[in-house]
């Protein structure tokens, strides 16, 4: 399993995700997007209105890269953000149930997660390369 | 000016968005970031804590590629996502008041802003591409 309980419940915790792809171009462009954890595969799910025909979709296609992040502010006074970084490749399916962008972790930081005791700046980040089963 | 007044009101209302940049390597990489709207000079600061060590800001550096989003949750039932986003260029600037990443825009998508009654499926986004003035 790629991620720790903590990062699943966090993960579970948060509704929102954004999404960074390139242009074939070479212009990066990043947007929020919903996603599911698929607990089966280890990956991040991302479907959506009009996913098929969206640039990032499209992005995806074109040459698989990709970088997602989940964050949150847990506390402004001191100032805490969480957060759970996933770099990746990234594939476009699209089946019957409509396209999705199906995001394999290769490398997970996350930052905070759990740790709500700790002075923010004290804070290291839990970074690590994951293998990836196909 | 790059931004519309309720472009500019909605950066004004949100504390955090979402950096996307490229390592050199070509790996992407995104994540949560404090920032200002720079009014003098159209652009979108990003500083913080150690910046300057940072491998954002180290990217930036190296090859001067963003993508930059503020998002958020405006309803749950019904869906409804507002977001800002802006595709650029930026520079690392070191400072004697620290480190931060300056984001010149070069193309603005924005989305719901300021249309709470619109039917989320009817929205359409505003994109354009806005003139750099240095």
């Amino acid at each position: 399993m790629s991620f720790t309980q903590v990062e699943l419940d966090y993960l579970a915790s948060q509704k929102l995700g954004r999404l960074a792809t390139e242009q074939p171009g070479g212009t990066l462009q990043v947007s929020p997007v919903g996603f599911t954890h698929n607990a089966e595969l280890g990956t991040i799910d991302i479907g959506g209105f009009n996913m098929a025909t969206s640039r990032k979709y499209r992005n995806v296609v074109a040459n698989g890269k990709v970088a997602f992040v989940v964050d949150d502010i847990a506390s402004v006074q001191p100032w805490r953000v969480r957060c759970l970084e996933i770099r990746g490749t990234a594939e476009g399916i699209d089946g019957p149930d409509g396209a999705l962008i199906r995001v394999r972790p290769r490398r997970i930081i996350s930052f905070g997660l759990g740790e709500t005791d700790v002075e923010p700046h004290l804070l290291t980040p839990n970074k690590r390369d994951v293998a990836t089963s196909n």
